[in-house]
């Protein structure tokens, strides 16, 4: 079987955040690749991977970048697999910088993005699920039962405050 | 057949923006259908949306807000189809306000935010429709040839600079 | 006697920050219960608790919640109880975020907003009495000797530096 | 009867803002005054109001102000009658000075801040409306009516898209 | 004589920040006084200290506040006496909220506002040293021979780079 | 006698938002001179004006400039005379940049910061009265009576709502 | 002889702000080409663009877009040309998002960012011809003339205020 | 031979940021010099190494500075050798003062603005090596080789997630 998602990120600072995407497809069982991949750094690498990903059955790709992040927008525009975007959370300003050159994508290429840093990561593993998921009811099961699960541990910590 | 794609809107006021998207899921061929859902003033309708939309069949919801925009991210708490935000502009911040509204989910219910404003309900609708093409090779050849068709429109833009 | 404050929060992390509402509420001498209610993993319960405050007698809710924070929004549009939103500082945007989606609520559905983070907390517990102070004039007189008191305080102070 | 609600507002120029708080007021059977107050250009007077408004009766005072609006804190700080502050839209930076000069109050003197510009206004009116009608169940039924009404619109409005 | 420089600060805590601008008039010369007086906390005196400054011969009010920073701004509309106003940076939004509640003043009342924190703190001890020195060529020289001084120190670091 | 206040501003076009604070300083009847002074184009003429401002004999010195705003903070570093720095509105980020740019100076060099636009610029005729005022009675008597006549007009106001 | 600038934009739209870039090439007598070439919809032609850029001869290239722009940050991934970017102006943020997309490039890859908008297009312009100026003292002597002239211009504009 | 660029700095405490550039420089084999010249603090000797820096055969000046960041403009204002403007972060405002102070420059005068901090310093380097190797071969081949270097440390890096 092919690999459903591909994670990337700009570098591998990133995978302290990024690490949390895995996780949460690991957790739901879904078969995912991981990889530094720079838009900057490496171009040409960047334009591979997203020129082969339709073909090689891959039907999310999950990508992290910090700063002027372009990897997740550049990737998009090379592929018609839906690509989430990862704002990484920088030192200046904070990942504002990074929300902003993902999320203000113009009109014809789009990125998913989500939240800045970790929450944003794992919702991007999690997103990635759903999306499998609307195809694939297995998968929609697991993340129904993780809500569920999740739910319990909130009713639950409400009685130690 | 069961409509593909739910878009979704807080007011009506928020049609302007969000036509767009529909715009690009009729242009693709996608079924679809539109409500107004005010997650402030129809805090019911809203979750009984989103609680059957997956047993209708329904692949994606895109749903358009503005302000403190809580639409995209109530509905994505109430089911596993996956979520698109689409930040609505407004009149005193310009749109940061929705969009921060809307992409700062906390770990746990992702939504997939676009760019604000029309430029986000087109992308809106062209996310949909590679969300269900990684699972609908006919639907990914449309997203493909719809690019083709605009990349050659920019090239022949540029010999009337 | 019923319950007179209730105050809520997404997440038992809010609890620092939400603790501070508590105290100044049991320095007053009103009586309020604490819960931890989520907006988007525990949303059912969030409209039940919603709905059900106006006929417990509860007269003030207090809401605390960070980021994409739409409790306090979701909880005001389930009850005619007034809520007093409190914005949860937050590790990227700095309480941003919390602030925008609590305070921008669209015509129809208001919020009382307070400050981001501990300051917002203590006047959360201060407002909620203040409210109850228009129609009980022994909490209005507590309220007016604890500002005599600690304008005292700031006065004495002033002669350390 | 003494009048319930005050509204006052920093300049004449802010009417065409706090005039929405009013029309809610008497829709919702609230009386109120209305007046010019402000804290910098008539200081005193603000005082006086202030330290008047517990014994004329008034339950709330809404007071909106633009710019470095300091109004709303100063108020507040010469009275327990709770203050809803309304951001005024500003020509430079929108509102988010106002916002951020009547929000970000330092523990001890709350303002319940509500929108930017006209939305806010609105919202005061229905707030101050929600804060008498935990006491006055028969407000507290007109604000509930009024919602059902605007409840109905909005379904109503999505049959027109 | 009588104090020419009122330093006023809105709570205890702000005095480290404070402290440099008394540090700066003390370095030259000029003499002053320092005192908490709150906006909020203790507006009775705050009003009265501003009435009295222009009577007991203050030239300058150095006014230091953070947050919802009102207490440059009220000073300045009860005295004509100049008011430089210091934002004390903030743990959520860094002073940016300090910074706006001062400057943002409207027509009529001026409010002379210096850097967020330290920096502005020994510029507003400048500050009041120079509009003193336009009429005082003492002072005037003092803060001459004081840049002199620091241009030789700047002047002799590029040589340890 | 000497001028008593120079205005000088960056660019012909910041003559709409500077010429407030003309007309202020010739209502309170107090003695000027305007002049467009480039930071960027007109260096070595803004240094010349710097270096002779103190023996000219003038008190205050007012600059208005937008954008990437130096021209204050150079001024102020080559004189001693107090500078009053108004930050033009810019078209793309509304003033922001040239408040950033003008109120951060470091440590040493002190620029009394106003308002962004016209109020900014209203504020500085009067900041450079109250100034003078300080040490001319008689001038300090002017402000109050302006004072006087706007809290009349304020007060008239309200009665018009 | 071979184009000394290239000069490219995103999109056509922004045309009417690079033009400006294109006036002061010609101004000053440097060769320049000008196109359309997308990052997102056309990304290959941006590749061999900037690939082939530096055997063409070409000294300097001006990339403007706007948005999450990534137009200038991926020429200058592919090529050692020093890459001049423009950010646009846009609806939503005012060209906040272009600035941060193009100027907050991670350490290895750089851009030389200018202003937001019109300013910024004339400041690319003039910094390309200053780049080569350092090596062709022609160019040089008619920057420095250019300067020289609207020096007049400034000073003469003085007298018309 | 001459100084191919000179390396300058507000303040000693920028060199924790500037060193970055110069170890860029050393890598890449240019001739530079350092300095602290202050825009604010030294003045003169701002303007002075400005109006040598052409005929002393300079090519590039990179200028770092933080807060109110004056020092990249003025210098350009006074020489037509290209200036790299980097802004160092500071401790309220993260930086966004120093770029929005650098960046904004109104037409006429331009300043190559790179990313806050330790990478904008990497990069102001590396541009400035560029701009050079638009002339000169051997140091363009050194930035191609620093590149391929680095893109095999990224490929490398990918392994050890």
């Amino acid at each position: 079987m092919s690999v459903q998602v591909g994670v990337i990120m700009g570098s591998k600072s990133d995978w302290e955040t990024m690490s949390h995407a895995c996780e949460v497809l690991e957790e739901l069982g879904l078969s995912y690749e991981k990889k530094v991949v720079s838009a900057h750094r490496t171009p040409d690498l960047m334009f591979e991977y997203a020129e082969s990903a339709y073909e090689r059955g891959i039907k999310v790709i999950i990508a992290g970048a910090g700063g002027a992040a372009h990897l997740p927008g550049m990737v998009a525009s090379k592929t018609v697999v839906p690509v989430i975007g990862v704002p990484v959370q920088t030192k200046a300003l904070n990942g504002l910088d990074s929300l902003l050159s993902i999320v203000q994508m113009p009109g014809g290429i789009p990125v998913a993005t989500v939240a800045i840093g970790k929450a944003g990561a794992i919702n991007a593993g999690l997103l990635a699920a759903q999306m499998i998921g609307s195809f694939d009811p297995e998968i929609a099961k697991r993340v129904t039962e993780r809500r569920d699960r999740i739910r319990t541990e909130v009713l639950e910590s409400s009685d130690t405050l």
